[in-house]
């Protein structure tokens, strides 16, 4: 069973989807990852939602970035959105207000720029809300993370 | 025989709207208006485009504005995208750069803010490039505007 | 049981917190609503995450807007943060971006400035995930709101 | 016979041009080039224009670019406007604004940042209205386009 | 003889105007005024330049504003840009760099949003470096400025 | 006893940092310095705080910078915050914004992005309103600082 | 003795001066308010400084809100800058960024746009740092807002 | 007999200045250029321009750039001011607005980010106005510039 399913709109997204993998991994979390762009293969995005059988979606997309709100339309499952980088962007806040001012009625859940882990860790929190062993997985990263940043010192 | 598909996102761009019908109704260009959201019916958008016989589409949304780009990717007509205001925007800069930062292979045709009057103008030259009388129109227009301009001294 | 804990940083955060409450009553989706500031009673802010039971967080402020960050900090269900308008604001996007730009780590699901509906929409198709009632609630609503654009028409 | 005359404001717009005419040559559309500044050679911008047989013009131009606008203040063809990037610019808002932000009147169809592939596009689609030929190109450079990013997975 | 030639794209631009004018009678300076647009009437434009025999140009535009930029290419006198604020614009900032921004070789004197009695003032500054009465008048100009500003305590 | 506590939400905060205990180096100042996050290590920021004896908190942090906020609303001494550049970030307004944006009732004294030898000074000029060796330093400082400039001709 | 001198650029920052002389009134903290200008009077701000015995300065200025800076050039107090908000500023970032963006050797302690209430509350917490009856003060003042935010509920 | 004083509040900004200082070189303009910061060095700024004879006045300076508007308060010249770009600046938005938003009153004739070369057109311009020989550099400037344009067709 798969529990998450990725959609990035552009191959040139991979390095962000990655952090997202890296985490899932990690929390033992299963995901399945597809190009697919609201642009170039509308139809192809619409199918790949139609046959996910996942609770949570990530998309990510850069520039005029529609994926993750088109992806919204098509499901009723909570959508992650990741604005990702682009070098012909103004201060890459085409892909951040894309992503996050959706209009009243259809959510996405945005994260920052770039920010694939912390999408997969929104996952992880969503789906922790009913499987314990995912929401103690989110407890012993916290503790993680807190001493990685102690150790820092 | 429809010339022009107009498509906005929502009932609010209808101000917007009516200034492109007022331009296309003074050149006798005819036109069909559809309320369709990419988000909110993103099938009826589809639809919409699919049963089109029109050249030009105006695409009209506001906030996080997906349509004028989901327009583009399910027509190969030019479509002409107009960011329309909202008033929980940042500085309007959300359906702007949404409307015109396109990813490489799918154009849209971006006019500024509110500019509905310039979608249709816009729609008319690109219709004018096969239709003489609609280029004998704007001609009258443009002399029209140049003598307004002048009389306004 | 309460399903969702709606914190706002400042009484004048209500209209949006309404907007939220508006939905989830919709829902039949019980929540509880509080006032309380990252900034001004940052131990009333830890108090209310620490003895709610809710699965997930609504968090609202404007300006700097570091309550979401701080209810992701100590919680590790999903926290969903609504940038909050204000006057003297510049665009909006002090509120936007600090809800938004988490580091890596913690995650916050921001919506749009002022979408007080929307974030109760996220928090019910999280809650969704694993409770059919609300999965249903959300199909219902789904074509309430495509039906709503049609009429529109 | 030209279909496409493709001004840039400046010698530093060329890979930009590039991408422009690279689509251009693919689809086996005809185009003439020249390097003429609204600011440094205004009479020669005219004198390019009013000499010009073709059906679109596609404009290029950085920071305050004023050619866009300029070329459809002496043109009643549909003119596509291409923003330029510029190192010494505030995140390229510049030239963003200065094309799409036209007065009520005359149109500029404004594509993204250093979009010159896009502004090809969108002339094939407008020169498709009344071309066969085009409108078959376009349909197999969106097949060749859906299968790349099919193929990128 | 007329010293200073002020030309505006738009009559909505008359209230800065009137600023600038203001300050010109008080200050005795000569000055003749115009409707012109670089978009509308590129034409009048030019012939209002050629015509002028003033030593300092001010131009006023909103949006997408060529006007001053336009202005500088046709006249090797100073010219003084003055960016106009519109109800559809981003923050103004249209206006503001499409003003700023020239391209090396043509250069604009930009003032502020608005601030036609700036314009008015720099223009007494550039005259009164070779006209002594002017010169004079702005050295009252600022006593009177200054005392104001003493009195408003 | 410790004059000033420093605390950086990140390890990568460090070169940023450094600058101010340069500064304070310099002055004699004593100091200490802590990696505690906002996010990942809310309790400890606290402890911190608590146990600190320190008349001057400098707090730096990059993105959504939480911390200085947050250092503010545990402890009645002034706060200085300072924004930290990062790559992920739109032209680094969200630091900048969510330092200085504070709400009424709780001030952050925030300086520019990146500018550790400031908020040292600044720490400087407060412990110096009480404490004439720092006073004295500070002239010291602004007379080495003048001469360097005019060196520089 | 006078404890902080504000200084505001123009009457028009008279109502952000009077938010921050309530707090100062409230909490007995003597001071003195005087309009000077650092472009129209700029003789006039530096014998204020001069003249000043107080410990702490408070600068307000709208647009390119010079004030601040140039009182931090002339004292080796601490200098809290307060950005005022104009109609006619690009979101108000002008007065902002000109406050903050201060260049290495001399700090501003900038507060957020129109937060003269803040400026006099960091004023009290530096005064405070050698001063019991001011620390008291702020101590019940923070009582009072946490009750005040408390009650708000 | 000096023509133009140039003032750079930083000896960084000095590549932006030489970008004035060949112009000038070439129009044989007289010049003096020195570094006096409106910040570091106050005193030197007011002895610089009172000292000086010169018609115009180019100011140079990044991030908060006071430098501009406080030598326009202390000279009735005109003022050309010139922001100059910087590493830690949220896209060159804070010298930008610094040079052009002054208030009433006290105008600065602000050129683009970098554009020395500007700013020392704009005083060959208004030196011109009154100065034949330089009137005549204008033209044939402008001849090689256009013939430049047309080359590098």
């Amino acid at each position: 069973m798969t529990q998450v399913t990725i959609v990035m709109g552009s191959a040139s997204d991979k390095p962000t989807a990655n952090k997202a993998e890296k985490i899932l991994d990690k929390f033992g979390i299963t995901y399945e990852t597809f190009v697919a762009s609201a642009h170039r293969t509308p139809d192809r995005v619409v199918n790949v939602i139609n046959e996910s059988k996942a609770d949570v979606f990530i998309a990510l997309a850069g520039l005029s970035a529609a994926l993750p709100g088109v992806v919204a339309a098509h499901t009723l499952k909570p959508v992650i959105g990741v604005p990702c980088a682009s070098s012909s962007s103004p201060a890459n806040l085409d892909s951040l207000l894309s992503v996050v001012q959706m209009p009243p009625g259809v959510p996405v859940a945005g994260v920052g720029i770039g920010r694939g882990e912390n999408a997969a860790l929104l996952a992880a929190r969503i789906l922790g809300t009913s499987n314990e062993k995912i929401a103690t997985s989110l407890e012993d990263y916290r503790k993680e993370l807190e001493q990685k940043t102690i150790d820092s010192n």
